[in-house]
Formats: C-alpha cells, sequence, structure tokens
C-alpha cells in the first residue's frame, strides 16, 4: 500500500527530497511528525494540526490499547475516523512505552509482560498482538515490537535486545497482512557493528520502511548522528528511513542531511505545554520576566494564529495565570515551527540550496536562545 | 458612547429584542456574555469565542488588577487589544470576587479592603480604584463596586449592603469619565421592598444601564423570577438591563422573558471544563459510560466545530485519559450553545413567536437530561 518517490538526492549532501503516499493520504518528506499519543496532539484539534502543516501523526499503540481500547476504535471506523484526523497515522508498537511507563514484569522470546501505568492490570504484548492492535487501528504505518534499550547500557544487554528486536521483527512480518506498512526498528545502542548487525538482519527481511531506535536518548550528538550516517549508507536508497525521538531542530536538520526521512519527537508539544518555543532566534522561556511588556510575537518570522494574533505579554499572562490557553498557543506555534523547518528543509532541497539555508538557519537559531529555567530533555515519550 | 435601540417589546411577554451600540462594536440583545476573567474564555481562543456567535465577553477587575495589573493593560493598548478580542468587553467591577475569593480583611463605607488569593497581598479596592481599574482596561462597559452578601441573608445585612452599594455607586458616578459606560448594581437579596429602594436610588443616578446583582445566587427560581420581573417593570425601558449571573438555559429564557437583556455566567464554561455539555435534549455527562461507543454527535442540532466532527465516544476517551483537548472541545460547544440560544430568543422575538419558541426549547431540553455526576452549582464566580 506505501508508495515512496524519492524526487531528489542532495549533492552534497545525503539528504533526499522525497514523497510517501499512504492509505490515508500523501506525505511530503524530510516530514516531522507531531505526538498524539492518546489519540490528540495534546491541546490541539486535527484542524489546527492540519493548519499548521502536518501531513502525518503518530499515535501510540501501548495507550490506545489500555485506553479506549483497540477494538472500540476498530468498531469506530478506525482510529483516523475516531479521532477526526483523516490523514495519515503512524503507530509506534508500544514497547518503549513499555519499557518506560509501564511497570515490567517480565520480558521473555514470546514477548513483553507488563502491568498498566493507568490501573496495574496485567498484559502480555507479543509481536503478534501489537500487529493486530495496529491493524485493528487502521494505522498507515505500524511499527515492530522492538526492545529498546536505555542509553548507556552494556553491549550484553544491547547485543541481547538486537537478538530479541530481529527475532519479534520476524514474528511481526509473518503475523502482518499484506496491506499493512510495517517498518522494522534497528537496534544496537551506540554499538556501531550490532547497529549494522540489526540493520542487515532487518534488511533480510525486505521491510518497506525502516527506523532508527534507541537513539536520541542523551548520548552525545556526534555519537547519534555517526551512527545515523553509517546506517543510512546500509538501507535502500528506496525505502523510508525513519530517526525516532529526534526533536532538536539541530538533530533534525543534521539527520536530515545524512538521509533520514521521518521525524516525531514530544519536543513541540510537551515544551510548548510547559512554556517553552521553538522560534526562529532560539528557545524562548515565555514566563521570564522580560516578556512581561513584550508586545511583538513569539517569533516574527511565523504566521502562525499565535503569531498573527498575540504578544508575548499576553501569553507570559496567560501562563503566570494558568490559563489553559497558554498551553494550546505554544504547542500550535511549535507545531507550526517544526512544520516550517521541514518544510524550509524541503524547499531548500528542491533549490539545491540546502547547505546554504540549513546555515543561515542554525546560525539565527543559535542568535538569541534563552537559558530555559529547567533543562529540555527528551528521554521520556509519552 | 453606549446606544440602545430598542428594536421590539414583544407582545404577550416583557422580552425585548434590541441593540446596543458600544465603543469596540455592536451587540444584539437579549445576549449572553461568556465569561473571560483572567483576560481569556477558558480554554478558547478570541477566533473561537467569535465563531461560537458571542458579540461580548466578561472580563474581572480583581483578577485583572492583581495580575498582570490594569497599568500593564492599558500600557499594551487596552484589554481588547492585549487579549486579541477586537470586540466589546464588560468588566465586573470585582467587588463579587472580593467577598469570595479574597480573604476579606475590612469593609467600611471608604472600601474593602482585602488580601490577594494569590499571594496573600494587602489591597483597598474604594469605588474610585475600581473606576480607575475599569477605564484603564478600556472596558466598554464598567460597572459599579456592589457589596453583594451571600444567600440566604438577614434582611439586616442585606439594608446595609444595599446601602453602600448606593453609597458606592454615587462615587463611582462621581469619578468616571463622561465616556465610560457605568451601569449600577441593584442589590437588596430577596427582599422585595429592598430590592425596589436598591433600584430607585440608583435609577437617580441616571446611569446608562442597569444590573440586577445578588440573585443566582441559590434561591429558589420563583423567587428570583418575582424579583426580576418586579425590577424590570420599574426600570427605563431605553436602558439595557443585565441580571447577573444567571447561567441555566431556563433560567435565561424565564428572565429574558420578563424584560432582561443582557446575561453572563461561568456555567457553560466551568460545565464544559468538567465534563458537562448543554445540548438541546439537556444536559449530557459526556464521561458516562453509556456515551463509550456512541458514534453520533453531542448535539445533532448543533453546527459547531466539536458537534461538526467529533463522537461521542471520542470526547468520552478525551474526558477519560485526561487529555486538554476533550474540555476545550466541550467548552466550544457549550459556549456555541448559549449563543444559539440567545440567537433562538432573538431570532423567535424578531418573528413574534416567543412562547412558542420557548415551550419548544424546554421541552426538548427537559426530554432527555441525564443526571450529572455532581450537582451543577453556580455560586462561585471566577
Amino acid at each position: 500500500m506505501l508508495k515512496f518517490e524519492l524526487l531528489k538526492t542532495d549533492g552534497p549532501t545525503s539528504a533526499r527530497l522525497g514523497r510517501l503516499t499512504l492509505p490515508h493520504g500523501t506525505v511530503n518528506t524530510p516530514c516531522f511528525m507531531p505526538v498524539g499519543t492518546q489519540g490528540t496532539v495534546k491541546t490541539l484539534t486535527p484542524a489546527d494540526v492540519a493548519e499548521a502543516g502536518a501531513e502525518i501523526i503518530v499515535c501510540n499503540t501501548y495507550h490506545l490499547y489500555l485506553r479506549p481500547g483497540h477494538n472500540r476504535v476498530k468498531s469506530a471506523g478506525g482510529l483516523a475516523r475516531f479521532i477526526g484526523w483523516n490523514r495519515p497515522i503512524l503507530t509506534d508498537s508500544g514497547g518503549f512505552q513499555v519499557y518506560s511507563l509501564a511497570a515490567l514484569t517480565r520480558v521473555t522470546d514470546e514477548g513483553a509482560e507488563f502491568q498498566s501505568h493507568i490501573d496495574g492490570s496485567r498484559h502480555v504484548f507479543t509481536p503478534e498482538l501489537v500487529i493486530e492492535i495496529q491493524q485493528a487501528l487502521g494505522s498507515d504505518i505500524a511499527m515492530c515490537l522492538d526492545e529498546c534499550p536505555p542509553y548507556p547500557v552494556g553491549r550484553d544487554l544491547a547485543e541481547s535486545a538486537l537478538a530479541r528486536t530481529t527475532l519479534w521483527a520476524g514474528r511481526c512480518k509473518a503475523a502482518v497482512l499484506p496491506e499493512t506498512n510495517l517498518f522494522g526498528i534497528i537496534q544496537g545502542a551506540t554499538y556501531p557493528d550490532l547497529r549494522r548487525r540489526s540493520a542487515l538482519e532487518l534488511l533480510a527481511l525486505d521491510l518497506p520502511g525502516y527506523a532508527i531506535g534507541g537513539l536520541c536518548l542523551g548520548e552525545p550528538s556526534d555519537v547519534t548522528y555517526d551512527l545515523v550516517a553509517e546506517l543510512t549508507a546500509l538501507l535502500p536508497a528506496n525505502r523510508p528511513r525513519y530517526l525516532m525521538g529526534a526533536g532538536y531542530p539541530e538533530d533534525i536538520i543534521a539527520a536530515a542531511e545524512r538521509g533520514v526521512d521521518m521525524f516525531d519527537c514530544v519536543l513541540p508539544t510537551r515544551n510548548g505545554r510547559t512554556g517553552t518555543a521553538f522560534t526562529t532566534a532560539g528557545r524562548v522561556v515565555i514566563k521570564n520576566a522580560k516578556h512581561a511588556d513584550d508586545m511583538s510575537p513569539l517569533d516574527e518570522a511565523c504566521d502562525c494564529y499565535t503569531c498573527r494574533t498575540f504578544s508575548r505579554a499576553y501569553l507570559r499572562h496567560l501562563f503566570i495565570a494558568g490559563e489553559a490557553l497558554g498551553p494550546r498557543l505554544l504547542t500550535l506555534h511549535n507545531v507550526s515551527f517544526f512544520q516550517r523547518l521541514v518544510a524550509g528543509i524541503r524547499q531548500s532541497l528542491a533549490e539545491g540550496r540546502f547547505r546554504q539555508w540549513s546555515a543561515t538557519f542554525l546560525d539565527g537559531y543559535g542568535s538569541a536562545a534563552e537559558p530555559a529555567e529547567n533543562p529540555v530533555v527528551n528521554v521520556t515519550q509519552t
């Protein structure tokens, strides 16, 4: 069902311009997928997300399985219809959440046994079940169940997680319907040889797309970038590549430069909710006192509803006063910002000036960044 | 600055169709003013509120004085500009909040001394100060500082609060700029003779509009309705009348029938946030299990974005999962519902069939109301 067209490969870099056709629509790549864990990009309507420019979102198998239940969603006509987003949806397999959110009771080659973070009820995720769930949801792209070790992790654990991920990928492939677009997830932590092994084992399954999991967990950037470059060199040019969890603008640009087509991260939504905006001139912590009388918009270069309508002074007031409109408006801006970022990558690729564009972008982005009151971290995905 | 045109008086009832022209625009009456206490109708953008059909909102002097501060709002070009709502705003004087929210330390004829509910800081609201604040905010309609006793209250306290309200109204009138539209607030609790006295004393000040305060605080409906009827009979036909805090659809209809032109209440927004929707067929408690698989909209008769786009099953999921989109979507619907309600009153008045329309509306509204999980109360305005 998936069709991936490689429209252009950059000369000076490995960046690619592409178009991904999925059951619910077309996605221009490189793309950034806002995260709608529980079937909603937090605080936003589907109309907002579309207006921000997103063409695909990520929802979560673990969360939707627990609540409202995949069979309920199936009866409602599938996830896209249930949530009012009549466009492509990628569902993460829930492996990451089982390891990070649930109380994990036992992992064997058979599957992962866990207790729900909501009510403590016991469940087992097997490769077959996560495929069944994602097919019930009607996902445009389903992800294999993987074992994602934390960072840092020793070589032995990384190796056994890799082996299990390969085993489970084979079972996912055996269980999946032919019309479901199943992506494999490359593991292997920060060990280059394990990463290569994982990639080659998954390539043998001939899947319609490949994701790089288990990165962007706090390891140094150059480690991430080098591994990404090594892996994209191994992956077939005619399949989309997805770097899971990369959310800093500089990381997205660096990974796109190394041939990644798809990104997702909770950063724009989570930081928006908690008062940090991404702008052309860097991050802005809206509660800072310096914005109290600032009648300028969050980002002069942005044409989102938030920037067209409100001043920093008002946005700060909303956050100080604890008003729900504040998180909503900053989330809307951040989601728009990340869409403009990938649109900028795509346009500069089309025009053959990606390197120049990214240099200019990064220059401006670093020019006026405010220190965040709290460190901005990206390790917990909900 | 205020112009009130009485377009039509109903034959069979005392209901009135009117048009109120204010510095920031025109308001068709009877109108319902959504409450935007801190300069935002909770969870909604100004665009949402306008799309729902509202032509005027209510903001709060007490809250905006404390945060962000009226002088900051004045520097920003006034409240309408600061909050991105370029339409009329009525500001409540803050008297109600001083009594209900703040720690009230002392009330004398001079003013009300209180401690902020935010940081405990000490302040004194005098009639002159609340006028100064409302003028700094640039309110289209400013309210007199009043003393609003709780329900029930003894006659002596009601009488002294009334006397002080009259005294303060005189000082407000003396302090106000000629271009500010100052409304008086009739007090007197549930004592008909005190209510009449209060009205006559305020009428002597010849103000551009009159509000009925201190009702809808839990007293029986027939007490409210009888007092409203008595008071509207006393008030001049060519001045707008505002019943403060009336929010139940049945109360709005009953009061409009008795000649009230303006309404405000936190019910649509507060109930929306907490999961109760107002629909053509009565109240719906969205978390109730019966909605878990209900793919129909909240209200078949409603054309708001929520009802056009989402099922009850999805709205329930949002509330069960604690997602911010749930309160937003139910608030949007409720605000739209109350605008359709007053639009229905206006249209039926224009067509000379108000009685029939209201009978049909109330008939449908009572037909399928669900018991709320928690009693819906209306005594605390924030």
